[in-house]
């Protein structure tokens, strides 16, 4: 184990040593840099940035913690989005685990490995605005020369006096809703790679503006996860991995089968895609038939779930209208 | 931005999907067998590996948060080392960060990025024995694939009653300690690569084995730091780049100067590399003179810090031995 791709700076460079290098604090330079004045004032009691760890006020309620870790050429192709793009979405598949269990995110931490000279400014940026739209705090991080990029984004979120929703709280006739249109991702993952491969016009639709919209700078669920959890809402996962998937671990965690009547397609989207593409990361929740859920998200003005169905007894059961449900969403090989 | 080095799994092959990959799922499978009979039993209300997030009582006192990432070729070389020592290392590097500020760790997660068929049981071992060694949970993860091995670990902790130890509170008059001897894990990685490269026997000296220990399986001082912040130290700080480095650092963000008499060398090590080699994972500390450090340190059967010198007025002043403080540790380039 040893540094090679690292340069002594100063003067004992005979050491050969294998010291971390400086990385937090050049990240936390950068980053210091780009949060500038939109940083505002900490919680009272609250360190961020430049110490060994942030000190924070611990959380209300029970804590969540979760990690994501996008790679280069894996999750991500820059020559198809922006390092702003990455910043934000590494930040939002974050918020989303969170958002799926209720929760509100509150602090973040990032690390990052990244070929030298790479503008990581920009990464940051996009990380920033995704944690102002969300009120939470990039409170550390730690940076590291690479020859790919990697960036792990390590979240903490809190729960409300409602806890935690977990995946396997589901009961037979629970219904099963979904916070929005499916698919859209996967069809602006398609677009992009037709524009970049010179195969489809630069300009395009507004249809396909919002499909590659939705692939580079998808949206976390907050205030829906946290309104389902007030609805009562037994069981809740993001569609991460498509929603044949992500329902199918709801299931399986939960112990019921599904019978699902509908899928919400997103226009322009096809319902393969919804069905298997993934990285919609909307929430997908079962709650008590009697749950109110249409009136409550009208009544604060976010978008109405779509029911997808009910939760069956029968556990090994996976059917939509009536048919097997497609087994589909991306599994990465060990 | 796509996945490209991954195969969907399943039905609906052709959405051309972006979905994160079956990461977490995979990795927890790993965990969870490489946990075990060891996982114990939760606290009350836990949830660890397999939801969304893990569900975690808050934090007794502040909370603290931090992340650490090593990159196969700049922070370890595999031909060196083993995979558990890898695994150890990554959860003992932020378990330091957690002890210098007198924290106690709780909980961890990780990211991995790896190689298809790389024996990652191994890895989740070495991270095992770590948190086994601190009675810190694993709580969750996320792994992907890549063409070189990344580990990223985000650590929680808790402070006690007497609150965190920044790296800023050091006042002229205080006196700087030392946990430990340096320069070890310098010293052992140079007789690890020397009998890589062919030129020392594999058997070495009962010194080189402890050498090439300190730098393969270093051992954070969780219970040296808690004794510090109880004895009031005003500013604390783990060496990872190099007593001359982190020392310096402490003081900056103190606004003091450094004078130092002595460095603590470990056997076998250069004073070269005590103050430029970084990755000892000692402590340094500042205290009010009046405080009974070594008294206390040996009340409870910890080693005895050593006494480097004292904190100075002179904010720029830093001197070893009435001399220029060397300038070292490394520094990566951006």
């Amino acid at each position: 184990m040893g540094p090679d791709d690292r340069r002594a700076r100063g003067g004992t460079e005979g050491a050969g040593a294998a010291g971390r290098p400086g990385g937090e604090d050049e990240l936390i330079a950068v980053l210091r840099a780009s949060l500038g004045s939109r940083a505002g004032a900490h919680p009272e009691g609250e360190v961020h940035l430049g110490d060994d760890a942030a000190v924070l006020r611990p959380a209300r309620g029970r804590a969540l913690f979760s990690v994501d870790v996008l790679v280069e050429g894996v999750h991500f192709d820059l020559s198809l989005g922006t390092l702003e793009d990455l910043g934000w979405k590494a930040l939002e598949v974050n918020v989303s685990d969170i958002a799926a269990m209720g929760g509100l995110p509150t602090h973040a931490v990032c690390g990052v490995a990244a070929r030298p000279g790479l503008a990581l400014e920009q990464l940051f940026r996009g990380l920033q605005d995704s944690a102002a739209r969300h009120g939470l705090a990039l409170v550390g991080g730690d940076l590291s020369a690479a020859d790919r990029l990697f960036v792990s984004v390590a979240i903490l979120g809190e729960t409300n006096a409602t806890g935690p929703v977990l995946r396997s709280g589901a009961r037979p006739g629970d219904h099963l809703w979904c916070t929005g249109p499916l698919g859209a991702s996967a069809a602006g993952l398609e677009r992009l790679r037709a524009r970049a491969a010179g195969s489809s016009s630069a300009a395009g639709s507004e249809i396909d503006a919002e499909l590659c919209r939705a692939y580079l700078r998808p949206e976390a669920r907050v205030r829906e996860g946290r309104l389902a959890a007030e609805l009562g809402a037994t069981a809740m996962i993001d569609v991460s991995d498509g929603l044949a998937r992500d329902a199918g671990h709801l299931a399986s965690e939960s112990g019921v089968g599904l019978a699902l009547d509908t899928v919400p397609v997103a226009p322009g989207a096809t319902e393969e895609q919804a069905l298997g593409g993934g990285e919609d990361y909307e929430l997908v929740f079962a709650a008590p038939p009697e749950a109110p859920v249409e009136d409550a998200f009208e009544a604060t003005g976010l978008r109405v779930p779509v029911c997808l169905g009910r939760c069956v007894e029968a556990a090994t059961r996976r059917e939509l209208r009536g048919r097997p449900l497609p087994v589909a969403g991306w599994v990465h090989e060990l």
